[in-house]
């Protein structure tokens, strides 16, 4: 493309929208034109990005003519929102959960599968935050050796559930500390029936249960994970707990591959990765903590350790800002490469 | 034994010393005689029992003279007491992790195996916490299908790191709210070289590590259930993280059988099992959480659901009181069955 490509944010408002503007400037990311839409309810707020001024506008289908590249975090709309702006012509990369399994949309993690961009018919979708964190320590592991196993369990932040669930996990806590009753209103998920305190609590649940008691987030990690590493033969088991932590997941993850490995080639492999970095020193007390991995681009690795009865499986802790490579950045690394590549027309 | 026990608690102004308290009042242990132990510190505080008063004493090896049963959660100087205080005769029960693996100690969880504790030498251990409430849930499983394989991550509350925990997790949590420093002095744990904020974060690191870069709670939930199942070929891995939680431990649990178990058998037989109910409605959004356990005698078990590959293993969710059943209502459980079974003298 010629000139700089003109982009809108869908979700402006929201936790993952408000990443995409920090981003965009830290990451001096180009553009000629910058639109900021959201729901009604949001219109006409005023947002600086790069010191200009916006106002937001309601996203609606003739929002996207002329837009070279939509930037959805706008959740559900993005089923009625997605189609009409790629009809338009601009290249919808979303973050909503619609399309990841449509045949006819890549879901892409950059450093994972970026070959996959090119047959994209206007929509890219963008992983799930916990398959993108997992992926980001086990792709490596996966170019040494497939995996044939990988065993999860997750620590989610609350910030996965977008800017209410940060504000729940805040109130929550301080009413908790004042000895006051807790008002649980969005977790585990804003359209479930009942809600559950998540402040000095644990709730083992992430979206709805969908099928053989899994929940719908635990199904995406093992049908993602199939669709981006294209092997739908390696085993997966997830169990996903939302945690009271603000921002960054964390994830306990056993993987077995088709073949021995030390652990010293997983750690450099790790390392060599781009976007991921071993965080892993025993005898230092270094392991990733989300308090630290948090505004941080990469996905850091640590208590890499062989397993103590099978030679063939791995053990490790991953953690890493779903916010950022869970979510808007990973959205924007996918536009940064098309535009590299000259993707967009 | 013809007459009420003479019992002393030894750490009976610590986190497990009070909840001895507690349930000694609550499930009418009965005692001839109480003596309240801790170190110098305490000496001279006064505590209320069963509407008496008592004084704090420093323990001392001639503290046990005349005491039947000692129920000891004083921490590392159970290495000292324990043989003085069986050397006088009194039968200890000891929360700490001195003894556990010494053969010449049953490690018991009465209702896992209780047939260990007659051939006790004076003093009988009690398991770590993790290893407790995990085997609450695989116990039921192990009597119907002898386990192979474990995979186990847990979600440890900070109770379990004593009084201090507590005390940690809420300072750090109100100085986070006020936009305060946070001044960890503690976790993960007390005496190692340094300390990490517990508030809104995750340390994947409890207690020392000790081998392939495992750490000491790692080895314990291993170790610990080999020797209670006595089966030291179950392949255990363990991955155990202390979360932002005041009470009740969680496990996210992967268990492997000889044989096809289904999701109905496994939760007959853990609803079956005294000490373990199941709490698993994916329909009514029911599962265990620790807000929910604290508190309560029994482990909660939910998430019950077959491995998606393996139709072998079982993935599971349990929760339960680390003081209570992982740790002082365990000692007292023993103490009651030596009482029932005439086994004090
Ligand atoms: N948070 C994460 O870590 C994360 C990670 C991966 C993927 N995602 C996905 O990213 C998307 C956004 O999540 P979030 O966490 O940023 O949520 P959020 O904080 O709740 O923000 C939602 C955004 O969507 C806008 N919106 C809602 N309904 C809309 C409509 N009908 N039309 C236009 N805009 C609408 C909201 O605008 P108003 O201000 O007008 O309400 C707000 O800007 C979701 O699909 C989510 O699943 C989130
Ligand atoms: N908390 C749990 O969930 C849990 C679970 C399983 C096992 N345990 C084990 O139970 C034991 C107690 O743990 P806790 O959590 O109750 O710890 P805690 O809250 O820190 O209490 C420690 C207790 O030990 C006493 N103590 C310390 N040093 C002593 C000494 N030299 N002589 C006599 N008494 C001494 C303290 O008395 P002062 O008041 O005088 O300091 C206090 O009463 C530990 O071995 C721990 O590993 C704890």
């Amino acid at each position: 493309m010629t000139k700089e490509p003109v982009v809108a944010i869908l979700g402006a408002t929201g936790a993952v929208g408000q990443e995409f503007i920090r981003l965009i400037e830290e990451r001096k990311f180009p553009y000629s034109k910058l639109k900021l839409l959201a729901s009604y309810r949001s219109a006409g707020k005023k947002m600086t990005v790069n010191g200009e001024e916006y106002t937001v506008e309601e996203a609606k289908p003739e929002s996207f003519d002329g837009v070279d590249i939509g930037l959805f975090a706008g959740g559900s709309i993005s089923k009625e929102l997605g189609p009409e702006a790629a009809k338009r012509g601009c290249i919808v990369i979303d973050n909503s959960s619609t399309f990841r399994m449509d045949p006819n949309v890549p879901l892409v993690v950059p450093e994972v599968n970026p070959e996959d961009i090119a047959w994209h018919k206007g929509i890219i979708a963008n992983p799930n935050c916990s398959t993108i964190i997992m992926l980001m320590a086990l792709k490596p592991i996966h170019d040494l050796s497939p995996i044939k196993r990988i065993i999860v369990s997750t620590y989610q932040a609350v910030s996965g559930a977008g800017k209410e669930g940060i504000d729940e996990l805040r109130d929550e806590t301080e009413a908790y500390l004042k000895g006051e009753e807790m008002q649980p209103k969005i977790l585990p998920s804003k359209s479930l029936p009942k809600h559950y305190p998540i402040a000095f609590n644990l709730i083992p649940q992430i979206d709805k249960f969908v099928e053989k008691d899994y929940t719908k987030e635990e199904m995406k990690m093992v049908n993602e994970t199939h669709k981006m590493l294209h092997d739908d033969s390696i085993a997966i088991t997830a169990t996903t707990v939302r945690v009271p932590v603000f921002r960054s997941h964390a994830e306990s993850v056993y993987v077995e591959t088709a073949d021995e490995l030390t652990v010293d080639a997983v750690r450099k492999a790790i390392d060599a990765f781009p976007g991921a970095q071993v965080q892993d020193n025993p005898a230092e007390m270094e392991y990733p903590m989300p308090l630290f991995t948090s505004e941080k681009y990469d996905c850091y690795v640590g208590r890499i350790r062989k397993d103590l009865y099978n030679p063939k499986a791995i053990n490790l802790w991953v953690s890493g800002d779903q916010i950022r490579k869970g979510a808007a950045l990973n959205a924007l690394q996918i536009a940064e490469y098309m535009l590299a590549h000259d993707m967009i027309h």
